[in-house]
């Protein structure tokens, strides 16, 4: 192994800066040149790569976004698409690639291991919704930026005394929802993977306000439906008070990453580098039960994502 | 002078509970009690009063939203309505009255002021859109929230190379908009108060793409029309790339105030108490040319709203 | 079991109020009573004890510091002082005490769980140097906290080509110092856990100005030795470039916990009312490999705390 | 005049690349062409020069420090060094400069002013005392920071019963410590401006534990003294509590723009430019009275800096 390329995929997510950082370092440390590939899968195709030295990823760990951009690419799905990108991979002479990104992004880098060129997946994406992975890179940061969003928010809902409807990211995951609806408070949390009862929430609703709280905040995960056709959904079961809706958007997917996202995608890029270092290939690296794992990457996608349900539940025990 | 009330009311802005702190402690170095009256005018009007001393106010001043809440009154747009409040104030001894709030916290001021009760309004609003004033407080929290938010954005745009059109509050005024976009490096920002041509705009985005620009954002005032009719109309005009939008919402008036929301705030509300302690009232207190200001809130009410022209063309010539 | 209480002790940490509001309403949702001691085990020793309701601990989840406050109990450490507690306790009809807090506050409830009183642990404090626990509550939000100090100081030293020292806290454990020092890309890290040569750190700097490296920034353990001392020894060590010392001292236990802190608070917080309602005692709750435990508080009590060996060897292989 | 040269010197500041931005677009939306000097009047005597683009000063506005780097220059202090400066200027074909920094950078420019060079300056320190302006570029966004750090240690000083001495920067001006002073609700503000008796401070401490405060806070400007040197004359005049110092050193000094910073920075460093398309030279632009103002370089330094003095009391009354 002498020379390894890497490319960011699919929505950008905080964290993926610092990733690309430790994968250039840690494969310069050991020897190895490294070289980035601009524009995801469709400037693999189209061979918009070059080399990256220790200095050409200095400054960027605090760095949101992705300094090797990312691109849709309906090329790369055909085989055709993919043969073309191992080309310009031969062509650069680089002999494995580490792809940093999510679900479509892991699609992709198992084709090219189907295809008989070495990739190592790397999960990035605020979603939280990769197989072989407790947490993924930009989650942490997502997080806190939907938490500072609710904070904000419930100043607003306390002095109006108002119910807020606020609609997060997550794809068809309800990671996000839940953890920044337990991390803040919120009164309901609607997620994908568990069922509710619109009754149900309304009688939250009225034991808080019978109790005396002065707001009442539901976080609607998008991957159930949107906030706006949520707060129809509770106007038809009677509730009639001040009610609006606030859909978070695009900005959760920015920001500097948080040190937890940045220690993970450290720790993440630099062991894709030492699993190439040993030789292995078609893997997707990841943390669980606070290890750092691999797995194969052909047996891993299509894995159901699930919640913590002892979390779900607690959220409704605390916010009686 | 012995007693005197203090209120907010209309939407809540950051920096409201350290102007009611200036207030309630002014007052009493200077030997005043300070009633609070909870719920805005319809607080007033149901007699939800109660005394404040100095620790009431204690660890208040970096909390945003209010702690005397506001809301909404049909019932004080009435003759009536404003009989009972005058008739609260009165029985609780309260000789005179502090607003802070927005416009139609003023309206309300203004009509207790022709009644004969003595009124001062200080301008709480994130808008910035009261006559009389350079700066409203909350606006400068605002900003910085949208600023926030644009950094955030401009994190994803850049990565995808989107255009983002962001829609920002502000209700009929452009400030927020100007003062963000320019800020925050927007290629077009959209106010009421100044005409745009949408060919302009697509100008600019072409020229921004000749030159290189990974990303384009543009900021539309919420009272010229919404993000997603923008992104139509932009459509329409023949754009074709990648274009999101993003609403900002409602975190826009939350969050802990900035130190010159807190320094206007204190400065302001201690101002309102000034001018009573001097006998004077039907006042509306400002910030105009740096210098600490107040004027006839009868006459002061109705003045158009205008933007700084200079800093608009600024905006056009920095964005290049 | 009726009746719990719940005390915070020694430094505090954010996210100690948002596990008082876990214990609060999880025993609430459960059927039990809560009582608050105010004042950590000085309190406990006189008597200054209230009830806690559901909306007691409403609007504290997103607030630094403890509500109950904290102290130091000389007292408490005799045993006349423990049995002053304990009849405390008794008198208000407590039968079982959660305690929040580090290192001393567990000695407080071992000796009360020796002495007969059920006790439960929940790790609260910045340092992340409790056994039997992976993180403590308030570890990931003064990593932030650091972390963005670490992001502002990068900015001065690369405008001026720096060298920085910075002193973290942490007091026996390097925790703070490594992961901020990894997450921020330092250039040098000491951690007590592991011995350093002054003339690997020389040489790291000169390769780093070799390299074209615009600033350094080598974190320290207050663990270790103050960051000005530090400073006189790089001196002996030859290096003579212009060097500055920050200290980033108390800023670090402040602040809006994370969203990971608020989490990891209310699931502990939770955990502990749990193992009260099983009817055990005298165990130390935690987080573990991902997984909620709980250990014998009397046996857990003066493990070595350790650091990652393979992050630490990680951080000098980035910070090329 | 066709082609102009920019600097930034001294400390560095918030908001001196959204200046340098400014001054660069403005320049070449003008038909200018800008040169950017590197490190301050070191690189201005070693001719380290380079041609700035519009695209050179992409996404800048948002980061703190200087992408031009400053730095000290003994050399440039002599007429011979300023000579060898103007060469390079001229060598390069530079017209006329636009110095940003604070008052040692003003000496600067008022020196190659004196020997026929025209220079603009721009004022850029966090310390806020440059004549001729009501504010500097970085002042704001200082004191957010500060302000921020006030928050955070209230939190820990209100969990403990603690009194904490907080040192800011600012030099020899209290602008700094005043402004996050009434900002922050301290309980006393100790600025070089105004003399103060440490038996006021005890008695304002003293009164504070008497209504039930559970913290006071007391900023002390560097410009006075040291945090640790007014810790022990508070000893000395008799306070006994615990009490802690808080020296915030250098993250004061970083950190993203604050809005009010990137407006400020935007407008002066356009009206530099303006300044020099008219043919003005030797003036320092400010703002004054909401307005923008230049002043004769000359004329202006040498004036002493003033707070104000109503502010100062404001913080008094407010802290009962």
């Amino acid at each position: 192994m002498k020379r390894i390329g890497v490319l960011t995929s699919g929505g950008d997510a905080p964290g993926m800066n610092a990733a690309v950082r430790a994968i250039v370092r840690k494969g310069i440390y050991h020897g190895l040149e490294v070289y980035g590939i601009n524009q995801g899968y469709n400037g693999l195709i189209h061979g918009n790569i070059q080399k990256l030295e220790a200095g050409s990823v200095g400054d960027i760990i605090q760095r949101g976004g992705t300094i090797l951009q990312s691109a849709r690419s309906e090329e790369f799905k055909t085989p055709e698409g993919q043969q073309k990108g191992i080309e310009q991979l031969k062509k650069h002479g680089i002999e494995a690639l580490v792809v940093i990104g999510g679900d479509g992004s892991y699609q992709g880098a198992k084709k090219l291991t189907e295809q008989g060129f070495n990739c190592i997946g790397v999960p990035g994406t605020i979603d939280n919704d990769i197989p072989g992975t407790d947490f993924t890179i930009g989650f942490d940061t997502a997080l806190n930026t939907v938490l500072d969003a609710i904070d904000k928010i419930r100043d607003t809902a306390s002095s109006h005394e108002r119910t807020f409807i606020i609609e997060v990211m997550g794809r068809n995951a309800g990671d996000i929802a839940l953890w920044s609806g337990l991390a803040g408070g919120a009164e309901s949390i609607i997620v994908p993977e568990e069922n509710f009862e619109m009754k149900d929430v309304v009688e939250r609703l009225q034991q808080g306000t019978k109790r005396g709280k002065r707001h009442s905040i539901i976080i609607v995960a998008e991957g159930v439906m949107s906030g706006n056709q949520f707060a129809e959904e509770l106007k038809k079961a009677g509730v009639t008070g001040d009610t609006r809706v606030s859909v978070l958007g695009h900005i959760q997917r920015g920001g500097s990453p948080t040190a937890f996202d940045r220690v993970l995608a450290s720790r993440l890029g630099a062991r894709a580098v030492e699993l190439l270092l040993e030789g292995k290939g078609g893997r997707a690296v990841g943390i669980q039960n606070n290890q750092l794992v691999d797995h194969d990457i052909l047996e891993i996608l299509g894995q159901p994502h699930t919640i913590d349900k002892n979390m779900y539940r607690l959220s409704k025990e605390l916010s009686i």
